[in-house]
């Protein structure tokens, strides 16, 4: 990988030292271009104009991301973030009282919150499996509960909490024994590493253009297995998803785009596009083994630091740390850094309930790299952390 | 209005003789600055940077859009298209068996498949309410039918598929002296005239940023009265919706953020904030002064042309105009227009179904100026008509 190249066409790296891939990552020239001259095109001959003219980029973007998760372009429907995707899976999903859904400490919290109003609505239980001694989810626990009344497994294969990586493809071997539909949140993951839906067994992915596959914001995608369609019954339903049937009733569209809406942001689209094909231009092997040694590199550093711990779970971690500095907030470490312009973020302890349930760790300081970074941004990173820690001693 | 004036602002009136503003107006040079502008500020320091950067303005569309409408900005809730702005509102309605949703055969195409949907899902019956001798809706026959099995009045403002402007202010009346919550598609009408909620006296009103607001494709709102929350209950749920109140439950967001994501693509809402501001600088007013005026003008003239019909219908008709051509069909008269470079659309069956079933005239030619069009572009629209009127006689 020329690193120098990739970080001259990511005009932020010249601004700002960013370690807040797991927020956003930095959007590359290329894929800035390529949402731009969409909407100058828009500007120049009309918005309906545009799309129709490059329909085939459109339609390409479905290809695009088939590849990079490995299912098939009519298994794929785009959205405006992971929200609505993981949304247009879940609620499509019927209950009754008794059914259980399976999850794991590190669920994402607005999929917990979801469980929650389900659970209320329908009388369905919520389980959380437990963690192992690594702190991933525990498998054989997995394996224990998984039984008739399990209608769902959902699990965030990366937490946005911490640098854990879910045991996706073991995951999904006993939801495909049992016969139980999985939901596989890859918000954190897809773009970081690769995550390929066969590999993995899973029914139902999510994921969102704007971390670290380095898309626009207000981007996001499902992909659903075809053998899955059958199980769902699309919560809302509108022109582009359903054919009318002339009388008072309607068929839904094949594939996945019955979960979509007609209007969509195509410029964002083509820079998902644009930022997908970057992706697999680089190629998603190489892309995770840098991504994941600057995690390691950065992790290992910060735990050398007195009065500096790391607080990553999992056997394999990826390359979201998080960190406490003692005696400063994790709100006062992130200033202490935006300072000198180095971009990181806080957890939310409300965004992933159950981890803060069960470690009641959160705030932390949470410092997410990407391939683009280099290990001179990491050590300067650790200097000013050490420069932190030493402070508040 | 400086109409020259506002052109020079409007990149693609000087490579299109745009009549598409009921598919999406063209952007201004504002409109498309104010969303490069936070696109080239994400790529610089970050997305989530440049999100808190302009917390202010974000903040502001709030403002801008309850200007607009008449509302209050914490009655507003942002999305990516009208069309989950609407299903945000409806499907937070509980229905049973026996329950009635009237509408009328003006309404939109994704919201009768809704209609449809909770219908069958739930026992609900529709009722379409018939056109008075105009065609607007026949508020008289709305006053008998609403009861107390009414459990919605849904209404499309002004129809995609015609010049019809619905009386929404006495259809206002009628439901609020019955206490029956209003849903109001306000697509094809905000921006086009003035809409004003407290003038209307609707509970809920959608819009989209992309049609005669003349903002960027991928935008929309939901207003909600906030007297109406309490009867809501919003189907889906996320962190920026609610609040987890430390165990197995959750709070919503005081005020219509209920209905809205985390995630948004933020350099989008800037610029339908630039867009509303537009059209408040130049008054509602205005702009549906000069746009129905032009609409009237197209109407005419095209009605006396041999050979030609227009299909709109109402007492008060707005900027678009349907039209069928002797002897062609509306695809080959739009295809005639696009040679010329002149934007137009055809309606389609299936978005108003009601009506395609009562009238049967669909598909349509539609034409649909906006302020900035000219006489001379309509003047330039007719004379290409009236040839391809000729060519098929």
């Amino acid at each position: 990988m020329d690193i120098d190249a990739l970080r001259r066409d990511t005009p932020g790296t010249a601004h700002r030292l960013h370690l807040n891939n797991a927020g956003a990552g930095l959007l590359s020239r290329p894929t800035l271009d390529a949402v731009t001259a969409h909407l100058e095109l828009e500007a120049t001959i009309g918005g309906y104009e545009a799309a129709r003219q490059e329909q085939h980029r459109i339609d390409a973007t479905y290809t695009s991301l088939a590849r990079l998760i490995g299912g098939r372009p009519d298994e794929i429907a785009l959205f405006d973030n992971s929200t609505h995707a993981w949304n247009a899976a879940f609620y499509a999903l019927t209950f009754k009282p008794g059914d259980r859904i399976l999850t794991g400490r590190a669920e994402y919290g607005s999929n917990v919150l979801a469980y929650l109003q389900v659970a209320r609505r329908t009388g369905a239980e919520i389980v959380v499996v437990p963690d192992d001694p690594s702190g991933q989810l525990d498998t054989a626990a997995l394996a224990e509960l998984i039984d008739e009344r399990t209608r769902l497994v959902g699990i965030s294969h990366v937490p946005t909490s911490g640098g854990l990586i879910n045991p996706a493809a073991e995951i999904g071997r006993i939801t495909r024994a049992a016969g139980v539909p999985f939901l596989l949140d890859a918000t954190q993951s897809v773009g970081q590493f690769p995550v390929d839906v066969e590999a993995i067994g899973c029914d139902m992915l999510t994921a969102t253009g704007r971390k670290f596959l380095r898309g626009p914001r207000g981007t996001g995608f499902l992909w659903v297995r075809s053998e899955a369609l059958e199980h769902l019954d699309p919560h809302v339903v509108e022109i582009h998803s359903a054919t009318w049937d002339g009388g008072r009733g309607f068929t839904w569209q094949p594939g996945a785009r019955r979960f979509e809406t007609w209007e969509t942001a195509y410029a964002n689209v083509l820079g998902l596009d644009a930022a997908v094909r970057q992706a697999l231009d680089l190629g998603l092997d190489r892309i995770g083994e840098r991504a994941l040694a600057l995690g390691a590199h950065l992790r290992d550093r910060l735990d050398d630091l007195p009065g500096v711990t790391t607080h990553d779970l999992g056997e394999h971690r990826c390359a979201i740390v998080t960190a406490t500095v003692d005696g400063l907030s994790a709100t006062e470490v992130a200033a202490g850094l935006a300072r000198q312009r180095i971009n990181v973020t806080t957890t939310v302890p409300e965004q992933t309930q159950f981890d803060t349930e069960h470690r009641g760790v959160h705030p932390l300081v949470r410092l997410s790299p990407h391939y683009y970074n280099t290990e001179a941004e990491l050590d300067r990173t650790v200097e000013v952390m050490a420069a932190l820690a030493r402070t508040a001693r």
